[in-house]
């Protein structure tokens, strides 16, 4: 069956064609009933039109409510309707299944995107998060186009783990035991020698430190896969489960990181605006009208380069009043961040070799030891977008910085055996996914860009 | 930097070029040293030679031991030796990281896969397991390609999840709360409500029910994800961390279901081998010698389709003597898939249609009630590698069999909405991710076909 997308686009006035979807809307009038119907395949549904000649009209009529669901063949007609190129004179139809209009809970007036989460199963049929979930699966596609393009392999880092990347804390912890009688040692703890793993098992935070692995045997390699954090954090911005993007090469330095990720950004803006024209200018028009300049500002500009020592002088000289005060040794804020993209340079600005103290000890230790081979990617509108770092390669000088961190030496012997042997310069990055769908379409909750998202108290579905 | 993939396809004599890599190889002669330099892009690597006139030479070709890490420019040279066009005259080598020939792990002597598991963030520079993993990508990227050109949407269905799509048990546990003290309820049971949550979690074991939620908006979605089972087996057939893939069609019954999962496997198996000749003949060579015949015939063959009740009839008339017995009604074990794939019909066999008893309350009665519109497709060596089914659409009998199933039917609310609200025949199936890269490259071991293998008492790395 063809999907009415490739129907709206290429289908012929005289051509004969069925399709199947779900109604969207009815409208009658004396002796026609027109029904718009949609197949997910894109936002705008066909016109059918249906005349009262056709076998059982009334009977059919009544059960087209929203959300019904049907197959139609009929013949394309030219429409006279603003819009549209062709609607569907129905010749057959069929009624797979009804959809009760004093239960359905979608009927056609607006929801809150608040009200539609509690409605996850069926908030896909609406014309918002279909627009989402389309522009999601193109904004995944090209990633993976990209990468391989390049040569990039697609490494499945482990989502159990026993390691933790940056000894950040705030992991789920994940068990086979008894939470209510788990077993216990001698002196009264846990005794995890009787687990799944035989030790704590938690579900990972990031797969660099794997991803590092990987690319000491294959050069270029990236990962996209579901990443977790146990904060209780209730914003508009943050989930217990997202999924993440993290390129890693070898032989590559700070500059080459920072080439790679502009390149990239570029390259996932531009084929989702051709692969999804019509959704991008629905969220234009209906949820952020920046949108598409946004798109634009980043396809178009060279990214601006700055060291974070630069970026706090600007800071420090603008008359722009911050809620947090600037000044050397801090870690950038959102506000800071936003400024310099959007007010200062108004393009994308990536802001390298940031204080030591404030990022974690793989990062690259600069010549001096002040600042280490970091990168933050900043968005207008948004703030950081991307994180990444040049890796420290140099097996005395990452001892040093795990034992600074005050973590356990004998936890990273695989880490610092990549030091040991055939270690060379590389860099990455990573990308919160979720972040980038909402950034793209202007979406202003993180939780309407992933199909069920999870969040304290929040598992439904 | 150009790839050595790229230079030993494309490299032109007289060239000049710069390589990266890892040496696999060292071969002193007089005043002379070859150097077979490998960066993952290829199971082969370039071969460089090295002359005594070079600047340092003594020193550098001191360092050049297996593992070390270097870069080389040079001019390319016709090859004089076997099964290479090109190699690589050196004149500048920088050496990035040693590898001290003493400690460094893998020696050019021979490891057993076992002993390599036990270097994780090592064997991926190992011949065997570099070719796995290209092939593995290889994989991967042809799965997104065949959905992609086909309008299905890649949908991220939920890892933490409070439902279990079967009714299976045999799920892993996430939790925020401290293991050693959790908090309890007065009547002394664990007081989820405390936790992150709100309710007890899990791994997910498959994310089809969720799917079928995306399919009644998008029509043809797919999700290829992590899954989990917290199965204590130890076999070369299982893993408690793998990934699945999972597509799922509105608009669809068994027979679209079949032509779809005959058409997918066709096309990965035609796509590894158009990427990765080099390395399926390795593992054709070196690893399992009926590999490429087995991609063959599945490429080449039209899918048996059978039924269960006939695949039985077969099954009891044949000379072969089975461990477990035949009857109708009981589960096909693998003796008996491969007899009917490798023995009788010699390609690949999609049966259908199994006793309603032995299958999930999910899968669609058919007529009489006895068996379901359930489909295994079986392969030459292997056995099940896919497994499928058209779904339940219609309420009441959807109803009954969650009840027959003994599970909550409130539990599955928003999974009988779907059947509720505009409920359409529709079909699906599972592909065990880690099982097919097996199949393909004749691995024994599944352990050998994923980065970072989970199993019982195994969580290093």
């Amino acid at each position: 069956m063809p999907r009415i997308r490739d129907i709206l686009h290429a289908g012929e006035p005289g051509q004969s064609t069925t399709i199947q979807g779900w109604v969207r809307t009815k409208r009658e009038a004396k002796g026609i009933t027109f029904v718009e119907v949609n197949d997910g395949s894109s936002m705008a549904g066909l016109q059918v039109v249906l005349s009262a000649d056709l076998a059982g009209y009334d009977a059919v009529v009544k059960d087209l409510t929203t959300g019904s669901s049907v197959e139609i063949g009929g013949t394309l007609v030219e429409s006279p309707g603003k819009g549209q190129r062709v609607e569907l004179q129905g010749e057959s139809i069929t009624v797979y299944g009804t959809a009760d209009g004093e239960t359905y809970p979608l009927q056609k007036k607006r929801h809150s995107f608040e009200y539609l989460r509690s409605l996850g199963h069926l908030r896909s049929r609406t014309n918002t998060l279909g627009a989402v979930f389309r522009v999601r699966n193109a904004c995944a596609q090209a990633i993976h186009q990209f990468f391989n393009e390049r040569g990039f392999l697609w490494m499945h880092t482990p989502i159990i783990t026993a390691s933790d990347c940056e000894g950040a804390g705030e992991m789920f912890a994940v068990t086979g035991l008894d939470l209510a009688n788990p077993p216990k040692t001698k002196e009264g703890a846990v005794d995890y020698s009787q687990d799944f793993f035989g030790k704590p098992a938690y579900l990972t935070v990031s797969g660099q430190l794997e991803a590092e692995i990987m690319a000491m045997a294959f050069s270029n390699v990236y990962t996209f896969g579901p990443t977790f954090r146990a904060e209780n954090s209730n914003t508009s911005r943050h989930l217990a489960e997202f999924w993440m993007v993290e390129p890693e090469m070898a032989f590559c330095d700070l500059t080459g990181n920072m080439d790679l990720a502009e390149e990239f950004l570029k390259y996932i803006f531009h084929s989702v605006l051709e692969h999804c024209p019509e959704d991008m200018a629905f969220f234009n028009d209906r949820i952020d009208n920046s949108v598409l300049a946004t798109a634009d500002n980043i396809i178009n500009n060279t990214f601006e380069r700055i060291t974070y020592t630069d970026a706090v002088k600007l800071l420090e000289k603008t008359d722009r009043k911050f809620e947090f005060p600037v000044e050397w040794g801090i870690d950038l804020q959102s506000e800071h961040e936003r400024y310099l993209a959007e007010d200062l340079f108004k393009k994308p600005v990536i802001v390298t070799d940031y204080p030591t103290g404030i990022k974690a000890f793989y990062m690259r230790l600069n010549d001096g030891g002040e600042t280490v081979a970091a990168m933050d990617v900043l968005a207008p509108k948004v703030g950081e977008i991307i994180g990444g770092s040049q890796r420290e390669e140099r097996l005395d000088v990452l001892e040093r910085r795990i034992q600074e961190a005050g973590l356990p030496l004998e936890d990273y012997w695989w880490y610092l055996d990549l030091r040991r042997f055939g270690t060379v310069p590389h860099a990455g990055f990573g990308l919160g996914f979720e972040r980038l769908v909402q950034f793209m379409t202007g979406m202003g909750n993180i939780r309407d860009v992933i199909p069920f998202p999870r969040t304290p108290d929040s598992i439904e579905f």
